[in-house]
């Protein structure tokens, strides 16, 4: 079992419209509205994947119920805990013109030391309770949250004797680390938030200098690095880089990870799985979705070297 | 005691952005959200200047909660009745770079037959229990309800002696004017949309003979026109444009007049008020909105001639 942690959850709202023009009206002509949030699309993909999985973290007001009634309706198991004010929305604006999305991001509400309180204890509860292997920590912390937050999970996790894999960028990565979380998995541009150096390998190195025990880079289309505590390393990816949506590629990484160490497979294994879920992952037109095909199909392409 | 019918609702949502650039991802630095569409509006208006007024509408999901909740917050008295689906939400985007807001209006759920005779049957309701003199049908009518749908709901208010605004636009407008509503206020665009020709005169001429009997008419910056069923008729204005936010005036302009019928003002007293309250609508941010202070600084400004 594996569960997943979104302090800063989010419904993601995303509208259609012919063309964005800045100072007019637009008609929407389709809405579409999901549960959002990092942790939460990786729940969701394991779900796909058919990997037993709960999602927890903070939501708050209609938003939040509108995220509670998703994840029932997609078949995601789920516990949040109640925060106070109205969870975030971010309103995704696609147009038939293309180009990305223009996209609006609400602050959130604060989450107060009593929210967080009840974070800590509602997966402190779950831990108990499901028997984890794994947590999952990811995404930005809500302001109000200190940025060593995350240190207190990991240790929570470490407590429960399961493993604790940090998604974060800069402040909450490093806040995390003191902890010694057993994986991170920053991309490239996290990487170098938190380190200070755009050179992968210096980059892993301070990592596990500050904590980290192992650390799986994404590199975009030039594939994942893995370097282990033991020194042991591998670089993978696809013969070519797929095109699509990248969103959420790196929550379907972060799944495959999970999943790997919940099912005890091979870091080699593990790896090659990453770069297969999230490039599936982008073949996908929303953030947690996969199609289980598109992961079986893409295995046998992967190429793997150690380094 | 007046009662505004809001066929479509929406939950009004502004987001603050330093500055709106298409494709890029946007902080948002604050976010507001209040109960919307035109006849919430009017009563909103009407409340502030401590008239009694009751609102009604459909709502529905969500959104409708917020809605509900945000009324009930600001002391707007509220009767909705439970539609299908939630109610549809815009959302404006206000750059600290100027210019106008960069509107996204979502289309919001069908009201099927039944969603719509629930209306019916509230409004009946509330007019046999409230006693209301006056009746305002404002702002479109949600996809799925037949262009006269407004023809029935004059018919519903004269069977209770009261009079009926109705201030819509094009086809939901024409379809009104076969009962016969006692007052219909178009702005210039929707006098010509309605009508098919530019020139006010005509256009009021072609309104009386479809059906209505009173026509005003706002020709912005230059004032109203209001003409009578009997030809009596007056042009109204302040001696010079305000500037500031248009959106939410004519709400205001149809809470003055009706406020006027309801207390039975003179048609001079009336416009005059329409005037004022229009443009202390102006000076305030966001549509609803209105200081009772701005009204009576204004009224000794009011310019009137018969026509």
């Amino acid at each position: 079992m594996i569960l997943t942690v979104t302090p800063n959850t989010a419904l993601d709202i995303t509208y259609q419209v012919d063309e964005l023009v800045p100072h007019q009206s637009h008609r929407v002509t389709a809405v579409r509205q999901r549960a959002g949030g990092k942790g939460v699309n990786v729940a969701s993909v394991l779900a796909r994947m058919g990997h037993p999985v709960i999602a927890t973290g903070v939501v708050g007001g209609a938003a939040g119920d509108e995220i509670r009634a998703d994840l029932e309706a997609r078949g995601v198991a789920a516990r949040f805990v109640d925060g106070v004010g109205s969870t975030r929305r971010t309103v995704n604006v696609v147009s038939a013109v293309h180009g990305d999305a223009t996209i609006f991001n609400e602050p959130g509400p604060e989450l107060t030391g009593p929210g967080w309180q009840s974070l800590v204890a509602g997966l402190d509860s779950l831990l108990g309770e499901a028997a984890a292997t794994v947590v999952v920590l990811s995404g930005s912390l809500p302001p109000g949250v200190p940025d060593d937050a995350y240190a207190e999970l990991v240790d929570l996790g470490h407590a429960h004797e399961a493993r604790v894999i940090v998604d974060a960028d800069g402040a909450a990565l490093r806040g995390a680390l003191r902890s010694g979380p057993d994986l991170v998995v920053p991309n490239r541009a996290e990487l170098a938030r938190a380190t200070g150096t755009r050179d992968v390998a210096a980059g892993v190195a301070a990592l596990k200098e500050l904590g980290a025990r192992d650390v799986l880079v994404s590199c975009g289309a030039d594939g994942l690095v893995l370097m282990l505590a033991e020194g042991l390393g591998w670089h993978c990816r696809l013969p070519a880089p797929l095109s699509g949506n990248p969103t959420g590629a790196g929550d379907a990484l972060v799944a495959a990870v999970a999943a790997g160490l919940d099912s005890g497979s091979t870091w080699q294994r593990m790896v090659q799985d990453a770069v297969t879920w999230s490039a599936a992952a982008v073949l996908q037109p929303i953030a947690g979705e996969i199609d289980p095909d598109d992961v079986a199909r893409l295995a046998p392409q992967v190429l793997m070297e150690s380094r």
